[in-house]
């Protein structure tokens, strides 16, 4: 299959923080920015592989910055790496001021998902080229976010991780 | 403040997958699952710090079994784990076979919650005492999930974080 | 078939007041409480017969005390008396303070689903053996109940239904 | 206060059953239709006492006819009679057949509603005069239904209910 | 195919407007607003052709009078004209003052639907015959604003608009 | 006010098509893309104006295509002109097939927003400068929109309005 670039499957979905999305602080529940993302990354699973895409995993989140009700967030998610069938979905949010009109990073989080056909069976995805210079970093790290998630899930030895032990030596 | 037992927050919430909930194979949304887990996480949190809690991070979770449509679905979570104002909040999701009654695990969850006040300023909140074996294994690897992120996000030096450090070692 | 006990029915559907369940009061809404109920009882009435089940009839419910927004709502639902094909789920609503942690009872009430087949037929579901106290109160009383709707409802006539004309009664 | 007539409250509520609202078999939830009758009834109420109203109690529902996706229902409310504070509401349900145009009934159930003012304190509302054949006979059921829901909470002696007793005698 | 009065189309939806459907000015969202309407004419023009039937146009909305959280709004929708397969649909909006009840016009607007059968191909609706004075100058208009939507969409040159065109001349 | 390019307010919101957002024959609700619409546009005129917007009228919006659960669909909102505090937002909606990747255009529409203090006063917003050929001829028509929704509305004669009689004229 013919690679592909993280840009062909960049996906944007700028929307408002509504009523029913707010906690009692009257930011944006953690839990709705959750499924939010979760929509805008499989949008950019499927334009990679253009097939039926499901979630497989979620890696570390971490919510920074609350989100007051009624700004508007934007969610933008690109495949930053692609296994044989897994996809690793690289997201960034931003929130927008609405005098100023600066928008702020509010967060960051990498979901990996699966391509499948309709019997739910895993198929083959493109290979990834990333061409900036963050989608090289970003590509470069997925491979050690893998390691770790073998590692966690009790699928992979800690010494054959190579990528990963390397962040625990001395040199680095 | 009085420690507090695992026991005291677990949160329970059983409901039904609704046909607004799903993906086109029919089975429940990665993202719904989360904003779920999220709710009962925060409640969990809450009923252990008796304050206003918000998301503060999610660890890894993945999504090892598809939930379908019209399914039981359990959500327990409890405490794992209490530092300074955060909280550590296991969660466990299980699914029910109607025919058989047979209940099987389905997924795994980390949520991370910080206690606030109604400025938003962290406040302290009870240490935690695990009772049970398993409450005192999830208690010990919380320390390490804990390093793990602080690494991740640049916060502590790989060699300063002596738990986890340990696990890339040869004698594990 | 094999009686079941409460116990293996009981549902336990804990989760927040939001923002878009609430009334100009910003309490609760009655219509979504009784939502809510429907949903735990229909999963009490399905772990009993393990079968498709839909709502035949509500008792009477009393709305006793207000549920503010954010609150922590426990809706614990379980079998308490069960007849050829017809369930009688009696329904306990708990609210839960945040700062002192008590928890009291907002509610009661009383739903019938009737289990049935792919084709919506009532099928048989298991007879039901009470164990508590309360569940053999609630048990007897399911008799009344059922009794006194079908006066209501014009299929029996009164002086037929002993049990519940026995209530009219001087002794009594 | 100035009596007012069951039409100046009759609230119409005609609205489809869309796909998120359905159970297993297709039909419209149970929890769904006691929620969208709890909106109507609360607007008759809030129309015959032009003040805050909030839901006090629900009496026997029973949902003797599924209602498919797709339909078009028709809720319609009234106020069936005033008491203090208080107003109990008889709404019916209506289903279209979209092909035939036959309009058949599926339910009907009656709530009762509290009129407060902004400190939730229960105020006075207007007493109800009923013109037509039918709301005549709900008027005087409705106060057989007081009652009965005054005995069943243990308020009433059942001796004391002399409406509600003439039902278990001979002569009825 | 027999002819229709558009009493026999009449649709009318009365439901609160909810915290969750409201904009920072505590509105009602125009979207909201524009879906509900959607929903109420989707069921007049179901009532007057007996099919299914999907939204082909919307014609020009203004949104006069902003609609306050907790409002009771009535939308009523009716066939205004009948064309092939299409039906021009009224809709006029109400607003109710809880404290005085009176109603105010809140809104008016025009959707065009068009019958289908199930594989989605339009077929044949009933002609519509208005009765009130009212309905006949919205059908007699009906056929200006079809010229018009034709002439914008490029698909009816301007000069043979004759009901559009007279509109522009100098006796009008 | 310094002026503005459409550019600047260009809003993306890509999103699936969920289930609970369709019609019997398994599309888009027509009302449901309404809404999504109105969000996007908001936007687009907050981005213009960095003031609170209210919608203020829908133009003629032609559902040319219908649009399938499970696609992704594309708003894209751009100010296509401002006048003294309103805005006109052209908005063009995309759908994407899964499987060949290809975009194509499903929808056009024209929303008007007004910029508004916190009271509901309108206020001034930026004049619009256009860049591209497509934003000049979208400026260009909002003119003579404007002035067709002045004659409909009563507020300007037919005969003032130059802009839009041309259109009725031999020439055109």
């Amino acid at each position: 299959m013919q690679a592909k670039h993280p840009q062909e499957s960049r996906t944007t979905l700028t929307d408002l923080v509504l009523p029913s999305e707010t906690n009692p602080l009257n930011n944006l529940f953690g839990g709705e920015l959750l499924a939010r993302m979760d929509r805008a990354a499989s949008i950019a699973a499927r334009r990679h592989s253009r097939r039926i895409v499901v979630t497989a995993s979620v890696n570390h989140v971490a919510f920074n910055k609350a989100v007051p009700l009624g700004s508007v967030v934007t969610v933008e998610a690109a495949v930053s790496r692609a296994f044989k069938s897994s996809m690793e979905i690289f997201i960034d949010v931003w929130v927008e001021d609405r005098e100023s009109g600066n928008r702020t990073k509010a967060n960051e989080a990498i979901y990996t998902f699966v391509a499948v056909d309709e019997t739910g069976t895993p198929v083959s995805v493109p290979p990834l080229e990333p061409e900036t210079e963050l989608e090289k970093q970003r590509y470069d790290a997925a491979l050690r976010r893998k390691q770790l998630s073998l590692v966690l899930a009790g699928k992979m030895k800690p010494q054959d991780a190579t990528e990963l032990k390397a962040l625990f030596e001395d040199k680095i």
